[in-house]
């Protein structure tokens, strides 16, 4: 691929890379060798010329009439997605929300390795998730320094939200992906990620009203 | 505002309404009357011009010189996005993230109403959620259809989803928000929203990249 071609690729098409790198590892699974890009734009409910623009970002992975090989695009857009090597994690707020996380069996299978889960409930601290026995909050700084942590989840209430953060930019954190209901501030060097779940319904309640259901 | 004017406005402005939506409700509980584009657009880390053009899809709410009214604004992007009526909300799956979800504040202060949980672990049947005892899915379709639900979430494991999406779409369920790591398929008369956790994840995968955070 034409080095560098990726530089200023819109966001909105980034956003769609984890879809394309999903339904390509389904058919790396079935064994499925090559495929059109209309087949495949098919099976993603999108078109076939939004699926040829948006590859195009990234270099010339098909052929004219004989498509793509699956096995190619996939490895290629696990590259371009930085997925060929692993991210520590940790989740700071073990309610339900950290715990759901903290068991949600995809992210590994990506490489995002969750290290750790912390709160301040001691009646939580000691408790174990899977591999992960939760601590106390005390100790986040020095165990995000100590273990190369890449990733923070926050999943604290929303009053605590941005101390967690600070602390954890402090400690050297470089992204965090937020669930509280609340739009952080980091410096800019720091990627942030607001999950907004209610925004979703909103999405959704639009959507509803424009099919006309709102009687 | 000029009616049918939102008639063809492109999915990613209709994504960042939510986003205006809580600001401008955050403005209106602090008592701000008037916001400048650009304030408005400072805080909330877009350019004014991006806000004056999305805003602008939906009618003229802002005066040169004089700013938007907030309050106007808040509402009328509340009835955009179809806010003004209540939305009754089911959820099926009742482990970590189905109770994260059952608890999860904002979704009842923006109209959206849990009526019911479900799940077939006889060992979570008849506990207390908030307000919602946990009921056995054996009885889905009679509940939603006489409690006229229109949004189904789907919390259970990958495996279980498509079948539980299907008994939703036979009871006449409207929406279904998915988070099961899996693409339904549903009628396209029923909106339906994927969310694919591990997606935010290679987005901030991509990110740490671009950043020369690789190595």
């Amino acid at each position: 691929m034409r080095e560098g071609k990726e530089e200023h690729v819109p966001m909105v098409v980034i956003r769609r890379l984890p879809k394309y790198y999903r339904y390509l590892g389904e058919l790396v699974e079935r064994k499925v060798e090559r495929i059109s890009s209309q087949t495949l734009a098919d099976m993603m409910g999108i078109s076939a010329s939004q699926l040829r623009q948006d590859l195009n970002h990234f270099g010339e992975f098909g052929q004219q009439g004989y498509g793509y090989r699956v096995e190619d695009l996939y490895q290629e857009i696990g590259r371009i997605l930085g997925l060929e090597k692993e991210y520590n994690m940790i989740i700071v707020g073990a309610g339900n929300l950290g715990q759901a996380l903290a068991n949600y069996p995809n992210f590994a299978k990506r490489g995002f390795v969750l290290k750790g889960v912390f709160d301040v409930n001691p009646k939580l601290i000691g408790l174990k998730l899977r591999d992960n026995e939760i601590m106390d909050t005390d100790g986040l700084e020095d165990f995000i320094r100590a273990n190369k942590i890449d990733i923070g989840i926050i999943t604290v209430p929303k009053e605590a939200a941005q101390e967690v953060a600070d602390r954890m930019v402090r400690a050297g954190i470089k992204a965090i992906w937020n669930f509280a209901p609340v739009d952080l501030k980091v410096p800019k060097e720091v990627i942030l990620v607001n999950e907004h779940l209610a925004d979703r319904l909103m999405e959704i309640s639009f959507r509803l009203k424009e099919l006309g259901y709102e009687e």
